[in-house]
């Protein structure tokens, strides 16, 4: 593995997954794989679980680690080409990339998408960026549009709770007070689509009109309108808000109750529940659903570091 | 010890101060302990000494080392239940903390009281929420109440300064220009009456009129409002500001002169002088003091060291 | 080495020059030196290549490293004798240096210039306090007059890429829309003074009137105002801007084009060009030249890890 951006640079998810169950069963397994080397870990953006999982992760193969939060420990980067720098940006990314990458083995980047710029967002223009003038290996902690350590995970832990060889998995939208990225969603979906065409579940995707997800990202899923309709039978309810994708970055009033609570866990086969975190209590998810026996978010949480270590185990395995 | 949050979880403290002064002589005696083990340092609020004492003390044992600046690479927690999340909160502590449990074997925590609610500040409702959620051990970097690690480093300084079985100590009001909080002196205080009881000090606390700390620190000091008749054969002065606990967080204005110089010092058994720091010169203590030759200060400092590495010891040593 | 802030620090540039190209043949033929050794990394102000390469070069030598964001992480400090601190500076640096020095074995600091108060920038006010407080040995990471890292690194990459023994180097003023610090092209300056005692190379100073350097950094430097003139047959340009030191801190209008591209660079004999990042593009050097095959920026920021890296060698070999 060269690059880890989306679901497109894993071959076979099956086999990705039973290797980061094998490094949770024996984490230390693999510490002299990093030895000399380093990876360091850019955020353009906030972070929690990413920030601490991936650090933990390296670390576990015996990697150094720098952590660069280039907003606050630096500055503002340009990212636009042709462009006079006199104004706010004070280095551009052509060289601040380079030259972090000249320091690293493997960089990982953290940026969000500006919800205003579809094109530059969806293009993923400042990741692709960062790529191609970082020169070594790079391992997404979530670009514009996916969060391809956070899917996997998602599937590490489907596979550690499932109770059936096809469990239903439902993406459902949520309801929230600001304007969300699409990564999140956009993400699950891709991996759940190439999980379901592997056989591994069956996937529907549930949210109000108007919030539909990009094409590329929902190939194969069923969708719908109707939450209940979608709740019914479901063995894993996944939860999570976005903003609109057609009317890019936009929320719409939504009239019908879109929040997941224990009567609506009713119409499900005694599903689980998941989301990325972080969760606004009782506005995206009831309380009830999170501090109850169904709550998969700590455990989904925790398997963060085995995701991130079976990435950067075969980025270190090709680096040789 | 499986947390450290008061002198309550210290059964001895002579054997405890004894310990650390072991270390002190051989900081890499116990380097295999932490291996494989991992700290995270999770702080709300600003801090130098503890920071880099504990990473330092953390390291020596051979642990890895994470920080999080929750408010500054992260975002607002809610604390309080029931509450539906659509302000500025981000997450709840009850996720983060089992979150950051999930990655770390040990996690410590900084938060200072909001000097506003007296109620949530003292009954430690975010500290004890953090360590209800996280489910691993924790160490307090210093909570609303109290500031252990800093009185264990005090005890240790006194007795490697003292010069009599059983020394004079005084804890000293000092001037301010801010509302500072009384988690140094309540913890202070709290550890001297304990050592007072096991026959370690005499123990006495000054402050004017109006700044009575919370009965439950200081059982068994010796109470007084002139300063001066407090320095009377003082072998220890132990200089701090605070707010009111009665009138929660005010500040009264003080006529006497409570700044300890040179002068005042003359009225001591030629005491050494300590002090937490950050300290606010010739407004909390004077310069004389501080640069000359009876300062404990930057030794005090020193100290937060192998405070904190008996405690992560101990700490290290329960998980097994 | 017991400090590195100038080129007064180095006995012998070639001697140094070389063992940094051996570390950089083999970086962890040393990393049992640093076992058991902290370097604490203080920046007071932003950093990307110092930051990154400090830590890399400190991890290759088997330290362990603790970064201190003052500002961020820490509080303001005060660095002014006899004042009472009833402003905002929250703690002095007589003890922060002292305190930070206590748990670090080798200290860094980053510190920028105030352009405002010359004097206390001139004197190094700041950075002298450090040292003389911190009471261990201390690298600069930039202070107000000087970047000795950069400078280091600015003499490796020429001696990789010359192809004469003795190479014309020519400092070159650009344009920008900032008033910025002296203190790279005093670094350089000096540096290449000395390099040119040596008989390293041949040294011109080009910017235009009013840009002139403190003499105290320049001597033995042709000078001259007509970038033109300096440019011919020069064998490496670094490109630089800089304010006033004489109206200190001022940016005068230059009415001549000062910005360095492919036509200008016709007139060198064929140079490579350097820049010691960030840089503003189309502003400071046009895209052209750091675009294309002359451009040495990239190589050069990835020498400051040799160059960091020999110095910690030197500052750690000292400590014995």
């Amino acid at each position: 593995m060269k690059n880890f951006f989306s679901v497109a640079d894993v071959d076979n998810l099956e086999g990705i997954v039973q290797e980061a169950l094998s490094l949770k069963a024996g984490p230390f397994d693999h510490e002299q794989l990093g030895k000399h080397k380093t990876i360091g870990l850019v955020f353009l953006n906030p972070s929690l679980r990413t920030r601490l999982s991936t650090q933990k992760a390296a670390m576990n193969l015996g990697m150094q680690v720098i952590v660069m939060n280039m907003d606050k420990d630096g500055w503002a980067l340009e990212t636009r080409d042709g462009v006079i720098m006199n104004g706010t940006t004070v280095e551009h990314i052509r060289e601040a990339a380079a030259v972090m990458g000249e320091y690293c083995d493997i960089l990982g980047l953290r940026s969000f998408p500006s919800l205003k710029d579809k094109e530059a967002d969806y293009t993923e223009d400042l990741f692709n960026k960062f790529v191609k003038f970082a020169g070594v290996p790079v391992v997404s902690l979530e670009s514009a549009t996916r969060h391809p350590l956070q899917s996997l995970t998602d599937l590490i832990t489907i596979t550690e709770y499932k109770q059936k060889a096809k469990p239903k998995v439902v993406l459902a939208w949520a309801p929230h007070v600001k304007a969300l990225p699409q990564a999140v969603p956009n993400s699950f979906s891709e991996w759940m689509c190439k999980a379901q065409e592997e056989g591994l579940v069956d996937f529907t995707i549930a949210h109000p009109e108007g919030y539909e997800l990009s094409d590329e990202f929902t190939q194969g899923a069923a969708l719908s309108h109707n939450l209940d309709e979608a709740l019914a039978d479901a063995d894993f309810v996944y939860v999570k808000n976005w903003s609109s994708f057609k009317d890019y970055g936009q929320v719409y009033p939504v009239n019908e109750n879109w929040l997941l609570d224990n009567e609506k866990l009713k119409l499900t086969n005694d599903a689980k529940v998941m989301h990325c975190l972080p969760v606004r209590r009782d506005l995206e998810l009831s309380s009830e659903i999170l501090d109850g026996p169904n709550s998969l978010v700590i455990k989904e949480a925790s398997n963060r570091v085995w995701a991130a270590q079976v990435v950067l185990k075969r980025m270190l395995e090709a680096l040789k």
